[in-house]
């Protein structure tokens, strides 16, 4: 009798503090007999060590290694990661594959996802964004009442984040990195180099929040955001 | 002696499914001895009916009434309802504000923080928010790679609809409740209405999703949400 295959369980783990994993994530993948991360060559998951401490000696780990190279890893690494886990799945595993922040906000999990999907049963669990929590270190809301938001990758060509930072009623700028100062450079043209914050490693210990001046742009990680409000909070919503 | 004044923590319980409340928010509504609300006039406040489970007689709840007519609440309720959270907090009691969904992202929350925020300590919980939660509804990424998000109030003006979804990778339209009609036309126009997904009561029992043309537009919740991605996902990241 042929067995029932697996089902993909793609966990939203949150932004780094383990306590904000919600309770079906922590349900999930404490059932899950396979769970799947992502992990530079080296080293540690970051998903992974949100959820250590859940983790047991009965759970098979697979840990997809991605070389830490600018540019995209090469597709070759994704096809064997979605073969090896459809191997767990055929063989009726479930597997939960952990995804910092939420799966669906700039997650790798959509390279697996495109891979696996019509072939398995895939169930996204959303998780919190590190938008959310970026807002929430820098003790501010993020959008009310009719606002926009755009968030932009920093990624992108100077004209590009400009147009996009020029319509907007509220902004969110990822993926920093190294384009911190030329994002730095696009604010204090467009004037909104004092109306911006600075949030690294939100919710974690090492949580920095600073204006755009105190920034030292050699140090910027990766996992950092800019959040920029055109409008003030008083004036707009007493 | 004086006491400590409380602190107010304004919680992200997440978009419905009470799972999907995080382990912090958990914690924090637990301890704390008051929980206040938003509600309608009459009936049930969605937010509480989140966490009902978790709330014990020993636990002060306060339900802040809103009228549910068309426009902003007169400011007088907030005033009222800062005032009565300021009593408790001066008897040193901390209040946990739910907020469904994450505080940050269109929250009423940001009426009590300007009106609270400078005179008490104010910690915002990030939690799932509803963009989060609609993407893993319709099951697929919101944003992707250098992909920009754009998310656009429904109750703003034709126009400017238009020009923000012509801008954009992803899409969220939100707010969509008697716009729909609006937003369905200028989809259509643009060419991206069978791109378009529409989901409702995302991650409750009455979840569901559906294609634009199958919508009936006199039922459209205020809870709704289009999603649209510009590009499929296959050929951008296979």
């Amino acid at each position: 009798m042929a067995k029932m295959p697996g089902r993909v369980f793609g966990l939203g783990v949150g932004p780094g503090d383990p306590e904000l994993l919600t309770l079906k994530a922590l349900r999930l993948l404490r059932a899950a007999p396979v769970v799947a991360y992502l992990a530079p060559e080296q080293g540690h998951s970051f998903a992974r060590s949100i959820v250590a401490a859940w983790l047991e000696d009965r759970q098979r780990e697979i840990a997809i290694r991605i070389p830490m190279r600018p540019g995209a890893p090469p597709a070759t690494i994704y096809d064997a990661a979605a073969a090896e886990l459809a191997t767990e799945l055929d063989h009726g595993n479930d597997v939960a594959l952990l995804c910092q922040g939420d799966p669906s906000f700039y997650g790798s999990f959509v390279h697996l996802f495109v891979r696996l999907t019509g072939r398995y049963r895939i169930e996204i669990v959303p998780g919190v964004p590190s938008t959310a929590a970026c807002a929430a270190a820098a003790s501010t809301p993020l959008v009310t009442r009719d606002e926009t938001l755009a968030v932009i990758p920093a990624t992108l060509g100077e004209a590009e984040i400009a147009r996009r930072l020029g319509e907007s009623d509220s902004m969110a700028i990822v993926k920093l990195g190294r384009h911190f100062p030329k994002v730095r450079q696009i604010l204090r043209e467009l004037g909104l180099h004092d109306r911006a914050r600075y949030i690294e490693h939100a919710t974690l210990p090492n949580q920095h929040v600073s204006p755009l001046a105190c920034v030292d742009a050699a140090r910027v990680p990766y996992f950092s955001m800019i959040l920029i409000r055109r409008r003030g909070l008083i004036e707009e919503n007493g």
